[in-house]
């Protein structure tokens, strides 16, 4: 523990810079309309708008900066574990999308599709389509067929596998009903496709991969995730078996934060992606993907942030610790800048888990609390607010977003322990998460339980409810579907650790050997 | 100076390993066939190959990885200069494309549509598109068009201004004639887009981020650039003024390997980005817009590549140096890799212009020369080849992949020098291409030279002849596509340091104040 001396800030002194009528930065609160909540975190934090195209959003500096930490060290990750990042066409040929045929039903609905190339004059003063193309293109939803025309040139002996590749890129999904991060037309990601030369390695790369979004799920975003199969009803179209790892959001819903597909043979069938095995056989190769994408920007909004806006956790933070210099004068000004100045350069020279410390100076002419509240907004981890009295005592009065207090300390200390405080915050973020999950989860044995639990009871707050519920399943579509139906409950996941035990059918009441994850999701 | 005891190897011992009948690794070579060759040097490093979507190209892993290296350098400049990134839709709705007249003539024929979403069974056993969109949308070719809309939204006061984005994304443009990295369907760039409130800023951006496409071109990429301003003809549709960078390739032609454009109140009239003055009165913003591209690789291979491959800077090589232990028993192989592996874990702990060494070990089974060659091919900059007899000398055995000879060297000194070695080469590379391009740069006078000089001589090689030349022009449009028309020879670039001097128009004879920049192009 670090040891400083605390002294708390009244919240009242914010409330008089936010208005008498507000008590919270962000109105509606969480408790009174979840969904507006989190449009109005993302106004606040500045991080993405909708555009005029539609579905499709503008990822603003603040969000956008998020997801270049998240490709920073998502990218160490896959390289660490032997992958490399190759580039592949934006555009799929039809016919290369309708050789897996489940594939192709899964992503049907979803397709923009290419069909002309040059505009010329429609004789109206606008512009029309001129030249169909011989063969629709599709802009890729995901990419397994058009990545999988590539890996059948490239694999021919056994000694070309493993084949590990990524690729960090846009994708389309013609969604109807689009929300910031969470679904759009089009989103970032990054698919990671690989090929190997027998299912038993297949295997172990997907669950492999699945381990490195739960590390990173919970060491660099701090969210906790639970670690599953998804049932065939939810799985990646033409996969055999899809690993996701789920999180729970602080309305109790599941989200899915990461995927990893183990596709057996089926898409190297449709692709050609054979190999001679050593003892001269002509074999299918046995493929992966994984996956994951700007939604995570969402998962993070809703995992950490509360009524005063985005936190984020100091490892993904787009920035570590803004400046706040409070002055009168333009001579008090650069007297407060002549002090913070040394303490920025230091602090730079710092790094925080093998990256830059980032640092912001803030010296609007605007009052202390205003910008105060707009870095407060934004989740910045920490503020640091430094006046010419403040000076007098060498003491630097710094704000933690996690923590609605604010403290004095030495500036040499402040230095000294920095890094610490980052990771405490970090930690505090997680733990937090994680504590919020664990009251909100539990094991459901009675039908008629269940069916109470995930209906709303507050009819002020139907989003707020349920949670995860852990109970068993005979393993029947039917019974699955149903439950989906009647409660809008679906089964996030059957974990990776759960443990074969007699039981009975939350639905039907049959046999079953394995509870499994039930909650409502987005 | 680095010294250290050097002796040649003659390269007759390389071309036993190649076969008798071939004097280099690549063929044909550079004076026999150049387009051929360059496709070849593409092809034996493994950067990228043709995809089955028109076009469109795949860059394979050690291609994509100097893009990579691209991308960060360039990316920290950016930032360094104060700018920001963010990501805005692949699809511009067609009204907004029209909205500026010349933009839209410039790319109306170069552009993919998405006419429809949805595919659903077409009947005969396949799949067609199902339902029209509302309006056309176009994949982007560029997007001035699409971020000038949320510029709208987003400048309203001077305070908001300057406002320094930069995008990092794929665009298409439909080409005919495609060639991989030099002019493909699909390709990767970034493109910055600033408004800012006086004319006097925008052309100072403008030509500060040129000046920051020089400086990575010639510290970075180790290619020699002219900095220049674009006839009215070559300037980008719709700009007030294209400023470029113009490289020499080793067939003496020109390709453009960057563009800075003053957009002056063009397109913020056409998007209606307006900000309220100081003084209160309402104003349009001078905007600017900026990009390079995957182009820069194609620039790259064929500034520095020679007729053994690949030749790259050691700045943007995906990796420093290769290892390749030579071994013929297990033992032998075990005992040289306990004598590697610190060495390159030494290695890895160092910087190299403040980024990680990047080291391979190459112990395939197969013979030192077969691997040597294979990383000459690829462009490494150096190559380590250890045998046994080397360790008792406790020498190492070094290439440059700048120099065919060879060299032993101690391993503390090797370790010691590493990074000044990689200086060296870095510098080598970069004064051969200046040499280059300086030899084959004159000026002239008369026309009937001028004709002559840019007329092959050798039906051999009808590709490779001319060079920069530098002229004196009228400044009337119709000597410059004369010239075209007759010549192939285009104005590259009004040099940003050409003295103000009187001459003749080599085409008219008509009086003239400036020379300018002849050359043929890609």
């Amino acid at each position: 523990m670090i040891e400083y001396s605390v002294y708390t800030i009244d919240k009242v002194l914010y409330e008089g810079i936010m208005g008498k009528k507000r008590r919270t930065a962000i109105e509606p609160t969480r408790s009174e309309n979840y969904p507006k909540w989190y449009q109005e975190v993302i106004k606040a934090a500045d991080l993405a708008e909708n555009s005029d195209v539609r579905g499709s959003m503008v990822i603003k500096p603040w969000g956008y900066s998020i997801w270049e930490n998240i490709h920073d060290v998502l990218d160490e990750m896959f390289k660490d574990t032997g992958h490399k990042n190759a580039y592949f066409p934006l555009f799929i040929p039809k016919s290369f999308f309708e050789k897996e045929a489940e594939h192709v039903e899964g992503f049907a609905k979803e397709c923009a599709i290419v069909t002309h190339s040059r505009l010329e004059p429609d004789g109206k003063g606008g512009l029309k389509p001129a030249s169909p193309l011989a063969e629709e293109l599709i802009v890729r939803p995901t990419s397994e067929t058009i990545i999988g025309a590539s890996f059948a040139k490239w694999v021919q002996s056994y000694r070309d596998l493993p084949l590990l590749i990524n690729q960090w890129a846009n994708v389309v999904r013609w969604e109807m009903r689009t929300r910031l991060f969470l679904r759009t037309a089009e989103f970032l990601w990054q698919e990671g496709h690989t090929a190997h030369a027998t299912s038993k390695e297949a295997i172990e790369e997907t669950e492999k991969m699945l381990e490195v979004y739960a590390e990173f799920s919970e060491n660099t975003l701090a969210i906790p995730v639970i670690k599953g199969f998804k049932t065939a009803s939810e799985r990646f179209p033409g996969a055999v078996e899809t690993y996701c790892i789920e999180a729970m959001m602080q309305d109790k819903k599941a989200l899915q934060a990461g995927t990893s597909h183990y596709l057996g043979q089926k898409f190297a069938k449709a692709s050609g992606i054979k190999y001679q095995s050593k003892e001269g056989t002509e074999e299918y190769a046995w493929t992966t993907s994984w996956g994951v994408s700007t939604r995570l920007i969402g998962a993070l909004i809703m995992t950490h942030s509360d009524d005063d806006g985005l936190v984020l956790p100091p490892k993904i933070a787009p920035s570590h610790v803004v400046f706040i210099p409070i002055y009168k004068t333009d001579e008090e000004k650069e007297f407060v800048l002549n002090f913070i100045n040394p303490i920025i350069s230091d602090l730079k020279k710092l790094r925080y888990h093998d990256r830059k410390v980032r640092v912001e100076l803030d010296d609007r002419d605007m009052s202390g609390g205003e910008r105060g509240w707009y870095w407060v907004k934004k989740g910045i981890p920490l503020r640091v607010e430094i006046g010419k009295r403040d000076i007098e005592k060498n003491s630097l009065f710094v704000g933690r977003r996690d923590q609605s207090k604010k403290f004095g300390i030495d500036k040499e200390k402040f230095l000294e322990q920095f890094l610490d405080i980052l990771d405490e915050i970090q930690d505090s973020i997680f733990k937090k998460a994680l504590e919020f999950r664990e009251e909100n989860s539990k094991t459901i044995n009675k039908k008629e339980k269940f069916y109470k639990h995930f209906t709303p009871k507050n009819s002020k707050q139907p989003e707020i409810h349920g949670g995860f519920v852990y109970s068993h399943w005979c393993g029947s579509a039917e019974c699955e579907s149903k439950i989906k139906e009647e409660l809008k409950v679906t089964i996030r996941a059957i974990p990776l650790d759960a443990k074969d035990e007699e039981g009975r059918c939350i639905y039907c009441g049959k046999e079953s050997h394995k509870k499994v994850l039930f909650a409502k999701s987005y």
